[in-house]
């Protein structure tokens, strides 16, 4: 089986990428779960870190670049996990560049698996920034998407193309709307919602940490490890376990900054929660507000989708891959 | 006050321009209600009738052409009603040209509107097909668009755009979600529902119609004479009446085949409705079966959209056309 990521070099797209080596098989379809044979890692510069297995290879370029996307799917791409985006304060920065990643790179991926003979299955990680105005107290699957933000539009406009070049049978895809992950690893990134990551990482490792909203606010969150598994599932469901709605609510967890710096009290003492301050920042607040934070999200769990158990978990979990 | 139609050679944009040129005056935002001033009506064609009014002028050209939309848009238009469209089985059947057309073309007005010293009104015609897939029995204002047609795929995307660029402060766009136009003038086009005009039209032109869905189907329906009325409302009222939702379902009517050919015979007689007969088409079918007849249209009601009082009126409205 032959799998392509885009965005293959950013720190999810790293993660999926090892949790698809370790993996025994891969089951896609009416193949005899041939497990995985072919990786290929495509992003705008190389990872940092190369993975250790013959059957990676790395591409390097734009993702709006045809000639490239056709290169890196043939021959026979048999699922791309489309990754590669500009994240939501990102977007909202740079309007055009959002637009021309988001928008114009996605179709052009999918036109990319389009052109191929035998039409690839597609996850495309869409977001909770999907959503947002007037919502209910509770989304549910049948609340309409109503975008704040460019990014959460771009992502949005992505999963009507999917869900449209699968009506025609040019690709197979699925659309999958994850939860704020945390918690990421590494240097903050232009996610609105980076802090509610670094709220746990920068003080556990010994540095401090700001977080631009206040203490009450609720987050609708997933860790890596989690979001991963989500991907690989959404890839592996057969395409009439999806029928014809292609966009799905991931499960996650509904947890409050307080009851984060609580959990991180709890686990790694009182001195690491207090390297956390509170220092509003309008911009971020306004974006993070206006997502939802609390799910019911049955069709996924009905699907097999699940979500951690609680924050705590999620800490540990972190705090493990420290170990390492 | 400058106005702009996109699709201006079409049949709604020449009734739209007939109407804006009867109006004493158009008021916008806080502009001293100074009526219609020019009106420049863009086709890829030229309309086979002009109006004779010497505020009128005509554009020809790609509605994806950015040069020839600056040229239109300046100097400084103070509405743009974007109404050029490749319709639904058009857009079925040709995937491509309805991408290109309704997507990268209302992307090109979206940008040539950005790019006004002020950005003008816009006023995007959407439609009933932005919905599909499994609806509740009554469509309300927060059912989730899930098109199951190329067009209305593009048509929401269209919608999301004119709502990001509004909130961006890009454009200050409306996006009115419009019934099946139902008596369309002139010869049948390309749009799935067109049938619904022609089992009027044809029978009370003396000719034979051919209605390719089963009687009992319920249409969700409107008068072009209303539809052009929901537009110029759609434009005049101000920003805040829309607030962040800049997407509205118009108001209806629903009405079935056979309700319509029973009030066709009580008008025009039992031999000008006999002048229908059902051949079933299942490609017409798959897409119009697909779109929900049963809308509440609260919010629309409550800013000042109306609807038919029934299918008489519509039938009797189209026949006083007829008599000019």
């Amino acid at each position: 089986m032959r799998v392509v990521i885009t965005g293959g070099g950013g720190f999810l797209g790293q993660m999926l990428a090892r949790a698809l080596i370790a993996r025994v098989g891969l089951s896609i379809g009416s193949h005899a779960n041939p497990g995985l044979t072919e990786l290929v890692l495509l992003d705008q510069s190389r990872p940092s870190s190369r993975i250790d297995d013959d059957r990676v290879s790395y591409a390097t370029g734009d993702v709006c670049d045809s000639a490239l996307l056709d290169r890196v799917l043939a021959p026979g791409a048999d699922a791309v996990f489309h990754l590669a985006a500009v994240v939501s304060a990102g977007a909202e920065a740079d309007f055009d560049l959002g637009m021309r990643v988001n928008v114009d790179g996605t179709r052009a991926v999918l036109e990319a698996c389009r052109r191929q003979t035998q039409p690839p299955r597609l996850v495309f990680t869409s977001s909770v920034a999907a959503f947002g105005g007037e919502l209910p107290e509770v989304v549910n699957d049948s609340t309409a998407a109503t975008p704040q933000s460019s990014y959460g539009t771009q992502k949005v406009i992505g999963e009507l193309l999917a869900a449209d070049y699968t009506r025609k049978g040019f690709v197979d895809g699925r659309s999958v709307r994850l939860p704020t992950i945390v918690v990421r690893p590494g240097k903050p990134n232009r996610a609105a919602s980076g802090f509610m990551s670094g709220i746990f990482r920068e003080p556990l490792n010994g540095q401090s940490a700001v977080c631009p909203v206040p203490p009450d606010t609720e987050m609708w969150i997933l860790s890596p490890e989690r979001a991963v598994d989500a991907l690989i599932h959404a890839m592996e469901l057969p395409a009439a376990a999806w029928g014809w709605n292609r966009t799905l609510n991931a499960p996650g967890i509904t947890v409050s900054v307080a009851d984060a710096l609580d959990a991180l009290e709890r686990i790694a003492g009182r001195d690491t929660a207090a390297r956390v301050r509170v220092e509003r920042d309008p911009e971020i607040e306004r974006i993070v507000l206006g997502w939802p934070a609390k799910f019911v999200t049955e069709r996924a769990e009905r699907l097999g989708f699940g979500a951690d158990s609680g924050i705590e978990e999620i800490i540990r979990a972190h705090m493990r891959t420290l170990d390492r």
